[in-house]
């Protein structure tokens, strides 16, 4: 009979269930209190108007919701996606746009069409896990470059450029995990490092339309684009409904030159064939008319008041020696403990206490079982609400005293 | 700037996009009648029940029909296709289902999992085209064993397993594209020689529901089990919701040994985090009470009918030296000219007749662009209506005789 084990493909070896889940299976007890994951708020998606939509959707246009459709994605959703993104600065047509299951199954795509075995990305540290994870099933190693207050250390990246990684990957607002946002004059320099050097930008910014204070900063395919002819360019930029609307429908996109897209698409073809014709229909439903314009001010609200709490507390109950960042938008922010503290260990005096986040090191690429980021923390603050975020913050400064 | 071209990865250079799309594109002829595609009857697709569960799901668990969810599946989905399955003789817990995104992310899944660059398949001539592509994806090649009307000639298969593939690709029942049904007495030995030889088998099933005529086989993993422990054995099984209620809302699932299932897991939390959790619980809430069993009756009825259709037509209109395959079940039929005829010039021939089919040599993993099944074609029965199926029958057998 078959020995199982003996037939992974050697791709397997380096993917492991994420960090974040394991801990979150620490994370079992009652009351406790999560700024662990990085979910919405439940409690203000917009279920009545979900229902409308689908009763709609259902009514009109049945036999086409329940039935197969083309890889590309539903024709007046990817003209909905252009609208919006035209109005940010950028330049498409649908042709430029591929539906995804969610942005998690882009970065799978963009792995599997440009990853060959080895091959260097670069990215940003901290970064998102869930691209790392995609990546690493593609067998990439990965070169970083810090963040700080300003996004991507530019005169660092400049320097790992030179060792040609496939792609760099950039998250230039409201950064998962340290809710940092990429300057303006940094965006420039980005666009022209990697322009200078041939390499190409995975842009992601799932929370870009979800900024509580300051002004909106052009994203860096707008900046690229006005650098080439049309339909050309530099970077591929992923976005998702996921925040703005649902993250259960999982519904995003990638934009980018036509004949990328077209490579993009084969890959999902083979992946799952299409993503759900039913909910690409709802979505544009529910969107047609304007509805997430709305909706995102509702949203708006209620994490900026959610963000502000979180910092209160922080401000009040941190001890001295502790920082944080100050997100202008999204859902994450970013907490560094003195050099000599272990998040590893404040995170399970924390659960002791009923309240749970991420140690920082899960988001570093190069050591995930080791200490890079050791003392630092990604907390989440749109899931849990402003009780909870004012109780468990105090929780979390009494964990980090008596850690 | 950036060369795009020039980055993309290895695994690419085999990819091409379905040959079935690309001859779909010539088939945009008005009035056409189309044997070519794989789509069920969008007119029996239950709208009414579906806009009824839709309401009721979203009125009683919209928040959680819209939230991020566990990238094993809904429980309760879970719990629902282990209870089917046991019943058609296997032995499974929800630990040993894992939720795709249609079978199409399994077989994804599987590639990924299990395929290093230059690893050989075994898959039967001729064999379904989206496992094809989807495993060329990660640089497989193929090894094939053709069928005959009791499905995959197993003396034959004997021979190839003894170069070691790194797995089978079996569709026992009503096989896409031949229509043919494995045997009894071949899947036994199918069973037997896999375990002999230590070589996984990934048994494909979605069409199994829609049998029009004879008694129900034992699914190869039933089989299987008979001769292991509980929670171990030599076989993925697959399965779909696709053709028993409808292919838009991209749901399929992948069963095995829990250890299995766990890797496949991994894999598909780096590929899209999770299936919607809004169909799968949609999909629940329609068929939590054995709605699908109701509804299966419909379709087995409406696809019966169109079946038998076509086989009259076929006997009327058909010249002498054609043969074809008389399905047991499931959506298509296999049609074989005269050795000298080309399907790909009576394809020609046909469209300007106004009937489409998918020339046989697509299905025909090691001639994608040769002639390997050269006078052959795949016809699907139940899409076009009754009344269609006759018409377009007569166009092609006109157009077979012209050529």
């Amino acid at each position: 009979m078959t020995t199982w084990q003996n037939k992974y493909a050697e791709r397997m070896d380096g993917v492991n269930s994420s960090i974040i889940r394991e801990l979150l299976k620490l994370a079992q007890v009652p009351g406790l209190i999560s700024f662990a994951g990085g979910l919405p708020a439940p409690e203000i998606f917009p279920i009545d108007v979900c229902n409308e939509a689908a009763t709609r959707l259902l009514q009109e246009h049945g036999q086409q919701a329940l039935q197969y459709s083309s890889t590309e994605g539903y024709t007046p959703l990817r003209q909905l996606i252009v609208e919006k993104l035209n109005a940010m600065g950028m330049n498409f047509t649908v042709d430029n746009i591929l539906i995804t299951s969610g942005s998690q199954q882009a970065l799978d795509i963009i792995g599997k069409i440009f990853i060959d075995p080895h091959d260097s990305v670069l990215v940003e540290q901290p970064s998102y896990l869930g691209a790392l994870q995609a990546w690493k099933a593609y067998q990439s190693e990965f070169v970083t470059v810090p963040v700080d207050d300003d996004g991507i250390d530019v005169d660092a990246m400049e320097e790992v450029l030179k060792s040609n990684p496939k792609f760099m990957y950039i998250l230039p607002n409201f950064q998962n995990p340290a809710g940092v946002t990429l300057s303006l004059e940094r965006r420039k320099k980005v666009v022209a490092l990697a322009n200078q050097y041939g390499i190409p930008i995975i842009e992601d910014d799932p929370y870009g339309e979800l900024r509580y204070e300051g002004e909106d900063l052009p994203p860096l395919m707008a900046l690229d684009q006005e650098l080439h002819d049309e339909d050309d360019g530099n970077v591929l930029y992923l976005g998702t409904f996921s925040k703005i609307f649902a993250p259960g429908l999982r519904l995003g996109w990638v934009a980018g030159p036509t004949a990328v897209i077209q490579k993009c698409t084969l890959a999902k073809q083979g992946a799952d064939l299409h993503t759900s014709t039913y909910t690409q229909m709802l979505l544009y439903e529910v969107a047609k008319d304007g509805f997430l314009d709305e909706h995102k001010q509702v949203i708006r609200r209620v994490y900026k008041e959610r963000r502000d709490i979180m910092l209160e507390g922080l401000e009040k109950h941190m001890p001295d020696g502790v920082t944080w960042t100050h997100p202008q938008g999204g859902l994450f922010l970013w907490v560094t403990m003195p050099d000599h503290m272990q998040a590893r260990e404040v995170f399970d005096r924390a659960i002791k206490n009923k309240v749970a986040f991420v140690p920082g090191y899960a988001f570093f690429p190069e050591s995930e079982t080791g200490y890079t980021g050791h003392n630092t923390m990604r907390l989440n603050f749109s899931n849990a609400n402003p009780e909870q975020i004012a109780i468990g913050i105090e929780r979390l400064g009494n964990a980090i005293r008596n850690s």
